[in-house]
């Protein structure tokens, strides 16, 4: 058993020797005309400065952090830290520096058809998905051996809940910036270009076209990597520390006969997911047919084959473990785990449900349009809201099974106990297959841009019509790793906040959870309170922030001569409008950013009681505006397709106009406020176990 | 101190007394030429008619109600229960009717000048108030002398609770059953009459335009006066039982020294507000001036004075009841009363900023038209999301000033008790001068009818200018009212949640709220998804009752031959609109009214822990849900307002199309779901403190 974690950290490199692999691959793709090879360019150029002067800004945040650990928690606490930070913006970096260069190539291979363009965009969506989860689980194994089997220094799981810290601190700001960025970029240029100009999306001649395709991979590419590097290192994380601060282990206990296992169950499942997920990776090829059902059933083979191998050998691993007499039913754990797969893929399709255009909810308010946008705001707010419902439902039925599961493998006396453990660790059912499920989500973006290249290099219609092929299978994988991140974050999200109780109870100072007593009922309120302001100032700085670009846009067509006519030599500034977005988005991301630091510190030096409440109530709050805020713009988002498609009189008429305004409504919902929501409850968790003890 | 139930009842038959007298004084004025009489008999009926109606839905419901009661409590329950629900209703219908009677009586007055018209409509509207007031308190204050003092019956104070209840449901019903209904028939009226014929609101050939104004009266009457009936008894009610649940007290208990100030407390102020009211509302004149300050300062200085002397009598009370030695600083009491007034009255302010178009947030709501309905959308969202946070600082500080008053109260070891009943008294500081503040708030709407009335009796211009200039003072009176149903349903709910607590240690079951518990977590994530669905509900019931509007409509503008020319002879079907309003929204009440009586009961039959947490979830997520709802709407609403003024381009402009918009996502949110909310919350609440016994 000692040498699980080894085995998780050789997976780990593993997965990253294959993302080093389908870097060579996308590499060795040929990238088109000088005109495509521009268009890369510029969007991977205008991707990573965005990066990079994001990171500048976050650097400054994660340092006054690091200081703030090593004062009052412990220097080590500050490295592993800074580690997970730094490598949760490596994985980000490379992933989305491939992903930029996937683009162009996925374009030019789509010459030759989709069954040859799925897979350079797929394996550009590969090198995210693998650089994620193998830089994740590299980490995390590297603070596990060296604080706690190696040096078994004091505070040692305090240091490596540090380490989930540093990648939540990405996320958090990657989600908020990147959000940000993405929406203000595609507002500024579907308004002024679509609207005002009257000019198709991805024109050449829109000086926001390349800032709105920069915006796609800092969005949806590195912000949902860093979302899923801390998902995933969290999901791990969770139930370590969830035995740590329960049993008050120092690292010279880690090796205990009844604890070791329990330590070491999760990095077996991420191991086990790992060897899946790399297995299913190359089960995702072309293949001959060009049917849409067919590229499907190809792009989501390595996904399905991964989860397959997890589920199987998740039962493996249980029996493996809790064979020992401390343990009941060893089969509880791997129902706590497979439970938590399933509860993640039935949030996926509840998610797919009211926001795809196959069911009922989008058409339904697809056919609101037809009597003006008021009436298809007021279906897409309903349908998000009724969304919540199924939802919470759902996660609850997880939590419920989870409990039971982790209830039947521990022995009587640890019942409770080992029904919180079987939570914490469903969520890593979810998150076990993070590098192939990544690889698929990344896929979407860059199948867009091939698509926005497509349109922008003029090349033949058909060449289109293939990205866009591939474009359409985008949409709809995007669901499953979107209810993995959700029901993963309220799963691990309550495993630490039960961890924080415990941390707490070692440190002597027994929470008072009870919502009747006054400190906690005001935390709770606060906490209820939170969200609806983190999602306000999220909202409107997309809308500042989108201002601005409409501003420059406006002015780029009113003093670049012929730039609207598309004549010769009028070439728009793009990389202005790029500028633009940058800084913007990163101004506006540092309150809200802040916000979630801030608050669980400064409520928890007053009253850790406050903090307990806090921290509930934003969970189950935040968690139902989030469902909310992602299903409503989701569906939005998808009435207006359904109209594009040639429903209820299609492109151009009034319900089209109406269902656009939904959409623009929708955008910052489900593009920044609601992904970015999700990360906000986790941090603020994180944020207030890893200082527990210096609450006290 | 015994005498303070016979005051509080002589006062509130005083109330009753005044209600009497202001409906001879409305009889005898003047109510115009025959097309007045004619609309306002009309617009009556239809009132009437609707009430009827839903009173005998309702009616159903009560009974299967009571029977529960009756068989799982006690008999007496169902008695007290059905009383509660009969008071209601009878002030609701007695207000409503005089307020029917009142709108075109002040169209008439309105010819001689405001200062003539003012009066009228007040009159009108203090019939409701003191109905309302004076009912409530009566009917309480017999209920507490026959069951506590008199029969000393067992189970006296689940009775007493139970005639809380009764006013619960018809408060939740004809919140949910008129605003569907006002809401309907509104979007009815202008989608096709304004926007498709193109004809002016209120205008005679507009089929919908009696429905209209009927909604206004079931809505803002009717369902305010229903709401503040309940909120209102409810405030007394919940520091009574918390004594009576906390000591476990019987009816013979309850004269004892050091239990009888704490129980007659409330009603010792209630009778102070009752008195107080009477004197305010005497000084409510309409003077010599036209001027629109004037005006203003004439319709506030009755709730002004009322509150004045409320404050003053107050700290008398608390000396005179809190000068025992069980008992430590009498001001503390008074301190908790008043606080919670200074909240409440903040609550209303804030409301005021965040909605009227003189401040900073509407104006940039209204610049956000400027880029269409999207923004105009977003920012009405994110507008609404701040005033959360605000709001929920201010009850926050309403509930630490309380509690602080309270534990000043008690002596140290009643400290913690002592700050929760300091909770539960500083809802009655807001709802103390319920006469007047009820009587100023049903103002509003009949000086809205009365412009309606002029408009469609098609009068002279001057008397239009005149009821506008009064519909405009309605406007901000309306936000003080708003704020107190707001802040007293906070406070009063969690008093009643205390309640409920020891109500079932009462019965030896130690409710175990700790949201570290799984079951209290599962109830805190239903009880936060929960507002959320029945927003959801309650936002399509509206959008289902007003397309059926809408065809009705559109079919007599098709059927009626010179209706949209306005030709003589051709008179729309208006009561045909309204059947259809009434039919379509007592239908849809169903769902969403039981939803929250059936609820609580089940999640309380399986585990009472789980309803603990439902109860907190709810109350702290409805409590945001419902003011980002309410704000959101009322901001929009007066964005557009504000335009219609002159600025943006005014009037028909394109910005001004987008204001519509987002009014018209305002109207349910803030008409329909977000005032039904706070009763939401309450009535799941009072139902979980009636039925505590039966849970066990």
């Amino acid at each position: 058993m000692t040498s699980v974690p080894y085995l998780a950290a050789l997976s780990a490199l593993l997965g990253l020797g294959l993302a080093v692999y389908y870097y060579k691959l996308v590499e060795k793709a040929p990238a088109g005309n000088d005109r495509m090879v521009f268009l890369m360019t510029e969007i991977q150029k205008g991707a990573r400065a965005f990066l990079q002067k994001e990171y500048q800004w976050v650097a400054g945040f994660a340092v006054v952090l690091a200081v703030l650990l090593a004062i009052v928690i412990a220097p080590l606490a500050a490295v592993s830290y800074l580690l997970g930070a730094v490598l949760s913006a490596a994985a980000g970096y490379a992933g989305m520096t491939v992903a930029t260069m996937a683009n162009a190539r996925t374009t030019e291979a789509a010459k030759s058809g989709p069954s040859e363009a799925l897979p350079v965009a797929f394996r550009g969506g590969a090198v995210m998905g693998f650089s994620v989860a193998g830089l994740g689980l590299l980490g995390l194994m590297f603070t596990y051996l060296l604080f706690v089997e190696w040096l078994a220094v004091d505070d040692a799981f305090e240091i490596l809940t540090a380490y989930g810290l540093g990648g939540s601190t990405i996320a958090l700001f990657s989600r908020v910036g990147g959000g940000i960025y993405t929406k203000a970029a595609d507002v500024g240029a579907d308004l002024v270009g679509k609207v005002e100009a009257g000019i198709p999306e991805d024109d050449p001649r829109n000086p926001a076209t390349i800032a709105d395709n920069v915006g796609d991979n800092v969005g949806d590419v590195a912000g949902m990597g860093a979302d899923l590097f801390e998902s995933y290192v969290g999901s791990i994380i969770a139930p370590i520390s969830l035995v740590a601060f329960f049993l008050g282990l120092t690292a010279d206990d880690a090796s205990a006969d009844g604890v070791l296992p329990l330590l070491v169950f999760p990095m077996a499942i991420a191991f086990v997911g790992m060897i899946a997920s790399i297995i299913g990776s190359f089960l995702v090829k072309g293949g001959d047919s060009t049917d849409s059902h067919a590229l499907s059933r190809a792009l989501h083979m390595g996904t399905n084959v991964a989860m397959g191998i997890t589920v199987v050998a998740t039962i493996g691993v249980a029996y493996w473990l809790f064979s020992g007499d401390e343990f009941d039913q060893p089969i509880g754990l791997a129902i706590s785990v497979i439970g938590g797969l399933i509860v993640g893929w039935a949030l996926g399709k509840t998610a797919e449900y009211y926001t795809s255009d196959h069911y009922g909810p989008v058409k339904k308010i697809a056919a609101q349009s037809e009597t003006g946008p008021a009436t298809t705001v007021l279906s897409g707010v309903s349908t998000g809201m009724v969304s919540v419902a199924a939802s919470v439902g759902l996660i609850l039925a997880g939590v419920g099974i989870a409990y039971w599961g982790g209830q039947l493998a521990f022995v009587d006396e640890l019942d409770d106990f080992g029904g919180i453990y079987g939570i914490a660790v469903a969520a890593i059912g979810m998150l076990a297959t993070t590098g192939v499920v990544v690889s698929v989500d990344a896929y979407g973006p860059i199948a867009d841009n091939a698509g926005g290249i497509a349109e922008m290099a003029e090349l033949d219609p058909s060449v289109r019509d293939v990205t866009d092929a591939l474009d359409s299978l985008g949409n709809t994988t995007a669901a499953v790793a979107k209810g993995f991140a959700v029901g993963s974050a309220a799963l691990t999200a309550l495993a630490l906040f039960k961890s924080f109780e415990f941390a707490l109870a070692a440190e002597g100072a027994d929470l008072n959870l009870n919502i009747g007593q006054v400190e906690t009922f005001i935390g709770l309120f606060i906490g209820a309170g939170l969200p609806f302001l983190f999602a306000a100032l999220t909202i409107d700085a997309v809308g500042r922030a989108a201002n601005q670009m409409i501003e420059e846009v406006r002015r780029q067509f009113r003093e670049i001569p012929g730039l609207r006519e598309g004549k010769e030599g009028a070439i728009p500034d793009s990389a202005r409008c790029v500028a633009i977005s940058t800084e913007a988005s990163l101004k506006e991301m540092v309150i809200p950013g802040s916000l979630a630091v801030v608050v669980p510190l400064v409520v928890g030096f007053i009253n850790t009681d406050a903090l307990g409440g806090l921290l509930a109530g934003a969970l189950v709050t935040g968690f139902a505006l989030a469902i909310f805020m992602a299903n409503s713009g989701g569906a939005w988002d998808n009435a207006k397709k359904y109209i594009e498609a040639g429903h209820h009189g299609g492109k151009g008429s009034d319900p089209h106009k109406a269902a656009v305004v939904g959409d623009t409504v929708g955008d910052p919902f489900k593009d920044t406020s609601g992904p970015a929501m999700n990360i906000l409850l986790k941090v603020m968790t994180i944020v207030s176990l890893v200082f527990a003890s210096a609450f006290v």
